[in-house]
């Protein structure tokens, strides 16, 4: 193992088979109780992640599942309890079990019922994390559906409302996919400025962030993350910052209302241990204006954005999801490379369980 | 009339009878060639407008929308075309009849289906203008439903893609109605920095905008409106700016698939004069976690966000809606003020029709 570990420990990044990561992955979660099929859609869906270029929200989260999984904050997999079930709208209750694979029913089930009525959605209330938004949409497009994802957790705050200077709420992530007759728009963004693993990592390297997306308690926007360790801390600002903040404002609380209000589970509740309250959409062109009118609208769409003019020397415009994409095909070919703190925070598990660590490619 | 053209003229802001306000414009269109309905719906939506501070979206489109009709750009309403019904997701062809009165439809009809399916989506291609998204949200959340609006005009462009300085797709405005204990929040946010009756105000009046919200052709962010003005013209940034506007530009791209995608007509046919692609979203909380946990966890998220600090001697933190809600219960009382440009807009209609201009209040 030791050169193993000094490889893992060199800074590089280092790529791995797809496959490997996934059996690597799966093997973990099974060990630590989840089912083959939850541990395999977890895993699945954590490498999809780190393919992607989302290094934060891949296999960097199985440390803390598993923890979690020991904690009791996460409890094995069984099934969703149903809550209600009104045909194109249903709620789940979650209990706490995998997030990643609890979503991934969701989709399965919202597809199915998206077939019957033309369009479904599911509410979750105490999933567990769900990990990278982005990774479940191409489940969706795949099947020629447009898909609507957004979470909160109800356990976590960070944002200040617009016009305060106080953590509330979540970033609240928006995700979109929507398919074109080429490939698919993957949209996953935040209604904050930025998210609370960016300004960490940010604090981590002593670095400051890129814009002002924070606000301190004297109410000055800033750059500075350390102003979320002050006591008391400062927050980040909602997406649109100092000057048009009442937008991102009105979307967090959007999609606070359509997780935590639908699911009717949240805040209130106050909830302790980390968590997420899920919405769920999807849509079949079919029922709409047609699947080839829709393939058409949105192929036209994103040729007019990529051919749109640039300023001179500037880069083409590049679309929501494009990037992903192309690396996810990349790691396809050369293998999925990993951030190298995330196989190091695996050890105590591989050792526990004596699962071997996948090797990386020559 | 000289007296009471001499008033309105005055640039004070007079105040109306709301009731007054709706007869007037009703009549109007009524003479114009629309229905009872359609003339009282659509006056009516414009004058909620107008008593919630809207005023670019109230009585001061009608003298547009009556020379449309004019024009045939708007056509007398009849019926919305139903072009698919798959139960809890319609679609519509507004064949541009009146926006307004289409979407008052929709909200209808997506009431209905929501009550039995939990929740509903109704597509609407070749729509005429639909004015104020906010003024439609108290019709829902006064029902205990929570909606979402979105719109777009395929016939007009604006905003650049993050990363280009063209004009390729309008603000697209997201709107959002959240019922609770108390009063609704109403969202109502375009993912586009500025809009364009903003801008064009500013540009009228010389000024600058209060942010970095537009893009030259060099590619620098600006204040300046009088770039929209040049050749080739500047455009309005994303919603986030030059820093963060790829959230801004993926918002935009989903409320154009919502909007034209799932409507099937969108910038694909080149439609040249004034319209709408609309999708309305209904859901019932009944339906999902249940309505009172709903309202607890929405009420619970509203007194979370007015109560959060603020900075020293800032005022608190006012929700999305509230300054509406507040406008139009003074104008119950007071009357509804009008902008002093809108009914000398309205005037020549006035002569052509022998319909009387509405008296101010003294």
């Amino acid at each position: 193992m030791s050169v193993e570990r000094t490889k893992i420990e060199s800074g590089d990044r280092l790529r791995y088979d797809r496959a490997a990561l996934e059996q690597f992955g799966a093997a973990l979660f099974r060990a630590n109780g989840l089912s083959e099929e939850a541990a395999s859609v977890t895993a699945r869906l954590l490498v999809e992640a780190d393919a992607m270029g989302h290094d934060t929200h891949g296999l960097a989260q199985e440390a803390g599942y598993l923890k979690a999984l020991d904690d009791g904050h996460m409890i094995a997999d069984s099934a969703p309890e149903i809550v209600r079930d009104k045909g194109a709208a249903l709620t789940w209750d979650g209990r706490y079990q995998p997030g990643l694979w609890l979503t991934w029913r969701a989709v399965q089930a919202a597809l199915e019922r998206a077939e019957q009525f033309g369009t479904a959605s599911i509410a979750i209330r105490r999933s567990h994390h769900i990990g990278c938004l982005a990774a479940f949409l191409p489940l969706i497009t795949e099947r020629g559906f447009m898909g609507l994802l957004y979470s909160s957790d109800p356990a976590i705050k960070a944002v200040a409302p617009f016009g305060a200077v106080e953590q509330i709420y979540t970033p609240d992530p928006i995700a979109c996919g929507i398919p074109t007759r080429g490939e698919p728009i993957l949209i996953d963004v935040s209604a904050s400025g930025t998210t609370i693993g960016l300004s960490m990592r940010a604090i981590a390297a002593g670095e400051k962030l890129g814009g002002d997306w924070l606000i301190d308690t004297d109410g000055n926007a800033t750059d500075d993350p350390a102003i979320l360790m002050a006591y008391p801390p400062g927050a980040l600002l909602p997406l649109g910052g100092a000057d048009r903040g009442h937008k991102g404002f009105g979307l967090g609380l959007m999609v606070e209302a359509l997780t935590s209000g639908l699911s009717g589970f949240g805040r209130l509740q106050g909830p302790t241990h980390q968590g997420a309250s899920v919405f769920l959409q999807v849509f079949d062109p079919d029922a709409s204006g047609g699947g080839e009118a829709f393939l058409d609208e949105t192929q036209h769409l994103a040729n007019l954005c990529r051919n749109a003019r640039t300023a001179p020397g500037a880069p083409p415009v590049r679309l929501p999801g494009q990037r992903g994409l192309a690396l996810k095909r990349e790691a396809e070919t050369d293998g999925v490379p990993l951030h190298p703190t995330i196989l190091p925070s695996l050890q105590p598990w591989t050792e526990r369980y004596g699962i071997a660590l996948p090797q990386p490619r020559r």
